[in-house]
């Protein structure tokens, strides 16, 4: 199905220019997973001493490259990232562990390193066998072709997204500039393949593993966890941090010597997933909410999430129509503490309800120029504490319905 | 809006036949408040020694109608029912109290009874003020016209739904033969209007508060918490229970001697709730999700729910595909117990999937034959415990989105 839709209106106007990153070498090749013969595996090679940290789907029906890379994950320490597109593995039983196993062998053996230092990843249609050696035999050749085409490896991650996504930011840790480069796919979950989200990211930063985990869990509260398209959750998302060590900063003691990189770190994956934001299927407009005086920042992500996933707030959006009823349904139905009386909304930065009533002598005009923007802000005060949160999320138009009903599996 | 959306294809070929109510006389007028100058407001008057019963919405939000009978109910007595269709009186403040204040001391006043005697439920639009007497100044007309047109009653209250709800049982008390009357609203929610799910039920039965509200409480979990639409919850669901006694069956000790009654009950609200499914918007087809070995009924229940809620699986079924890995996907997203290797799926009662993979030799013609049908059933086994639970849904179509987005409020 990718490149049979048109790119999404939102998409940046190309990809950024990636900056390479020190220890790392990757190549793509092609292996016949994608209808279209695009490049369909993406191998990355990973300097020794390079440590990981890793946070996957929630799903309580994970796939066997999900469960493979919890298991390795402690260790701490990868050598080798191996990513197909086209292929869940997912709901394949004991035949897709032994295909997991198989690919992770023939990496290890390509790179020279231990099982547990290979990570693995798969998006693509699910429920369907992976042959055992479809991936793995591409390795040997994949392993003479590492370099550093960034946009290649950005490209054969991609399942139906409609553009690719990747992002680099610079930092410094005890005065040594590091740098991190991440590349992300996902764009909802599209007919016939679901189009897990997969995002890489990595660093020439020396950090430990501990240390790293820590970082990543943190940007990911702020980012890939603030995103929805449709609410629906997928049996792969798996988002992977790499420390390479190469940039030779002093080793941090803890998080207050990582402030710079974490700073870094949350704008450049907050950056990545708003673009799998932008790639929502049918997306026409970003959607940014950001709730406030909710009880906790926990409560204020929910109150936004539950907003960010009403059918009926996001078909509004579709419409142009500034429809704060939605929104007060959205607050309420979120189950989280509000009082009616104290909520306040604005959209476009124009305040349309206050105390829980509309504002006296509300003019529609300028929410209604608003709202045929690509980019819409609405503002959510909760008014009983001092949790805050920022979500995104993108309207639900004709388009999702037409990818995800009329083209058959 | 009402009528200008087309029949749903899902609605039964006409309203059935109402068994009038002993103690019930009802009436219904127009106010103004729906576009069409269709009847918008239903009084109902019931016999003194009516007992009470009723479930309101989870909304942090409520409305202040709901406000009101959840402070009204603990009395547990009824004499009078003001509901009007076209403006919610949600999100409106001090001046929706005074309304409702109104209205329940004008209805009081018409049949004698203590304020905490009346109960009061809208639906419409949300966020716009109802006069105060916008629906009192009707009621002394009202209770002159007081009679048994229950079709009339199922008519007033409909906002944007596309057909009137009502059904019929009788049970047996102690040997003596006792009648149910139900009628309902809800169709999601469309634009302009919150299309919030309301719902009377009326019987002759001689049964105190508090086993009332014990049998509603019962019949509602496997009814209207088994249904969804878009997974939003309006801000005024009400659902209620009069019991006016004049059947003169003997009192009831206890659950044990209202079995009859409990089973009639049941059956009756989840006809009322499918009857709410089969008018979701732009709905095309019924689904049907049966869960079971789950860890429990509430467990399954939740499972059955995530399966009804994704969008994925949703237009999955408008599109006429059989993807059960979208099946797999919200099982696996509900966040409940699950075993992804123990997981079974059958549909339109062909076994698709068995300990976690596609059955061998799945054969899909029968299946892509039951999808092309209106009434979708899906059985999932999750294959760890004994726990079940029935749910139903309706596709996602592109008439919901035309419902929602193309209309303007």
């Amino acid at each position: 199905m990718a490149g049979a839709l048109p790119r999404s209106p939102l998409a940046p106007e190309r990809l950024p220019d990636l900056a390479p990153i020190a220890g790392v070498r990757l190549a793509a090749a092609a292996c016949g997973l994608k209808k279209t013969g695009a490049p369909d595996v993406l191998f990355v090679a990973l300097d020794p001493g390079t440590s990981a940290a890793g946070v996957y789907t929630r799903s309580r029906c994970p796939s066997a490259p999900v469960d493979w890379c919890r298991r390795a994950l402690p260790k701490g320490s990868a050598r080798a990232v191996v990513v197909n597109a086209g292929n869940a593995n997912a709901f394949t039983g004991q035949a897709g562990v032994k295909t997991v196993a198989a690919t992770v062998v023939a990496a290890a053996k390509q790179v020279g390193c231990d099982w547990e230092e290979v990570f693995v990843a798969s998006t693509g249609v699910i429920g369907q066998p992976l042959p055992e050696d479809r991936v793995a035999r591409h390795l040997p050749d994949l392993a003479k072709a590492l370099g550093e085409d960034w946009a290649a490896a950005a490209e054969a991650i991609r399942t139906t997204d409609t553009f690719a996504k990747g992002a680099t930011r610079t930092a410094t840790i005890g005065g040594t500039t590091i740098t991190i480069t991440g590349i992300a796919k996902g764009s909802g979950m599209i007919a016939p393949d679901m189009a897990t989200m997969l995002s890489f990211v990595f660093t020439d930063a020396a950090i430990p593993a501990p240390l790293l985990q820590k970082a990543l869990a943190a940007a990911v509260d702020q980012s890939f966890n603030a995103i929805t398209v449709d609410g629906d959750t997928s049996t792969s998302d798996t988002l992977m941090l790499f420390a390479t060590g190469r940039a030779g900063n002093p080793a941090p003691a803890g998080a207050a010597d990582l402030a710079d990189f974490q700073r870094a770190l949350d704008d450049l994956t907050a950056d990545l997933a708003r673009q799998v934001a932008c790639d929502g299927e049918g997306a026409q407009k970003l959607i940014t909410i950001a709730v406030t005086g909710a009880i906790s920042d926990r409560s204020a992500r929910r109150i936004g999430l539950a907003i960010a996933n009403s059918p009926l707030l996001k078909t509004a959006v579709a419409g142009e129509d500034a429809n704060w009823g939605r929104i007060v349904m959205a607050v309420g139905k979120s189950g989280e503490p509000a009082d009616r009386d104290r909520l306040g909304i604005a959209i476009g930065g124009v305040q349309v309800a206050r105390d829980g009533m509309v504002v006296d002598g509300y003019d529609e005009a300028p929410v209604a120029a608003h709202m045929k923007t690509r980019s819409i802000d609405i503002a959510v005060d909760i008014g009983i504490g001092r949790g805050q949160a920022t979500v995104w999320t993108c309207d639900l138009t004709h388009g999702y319905i037409s990818i995800n009903a009329d083209y058959r599996s």
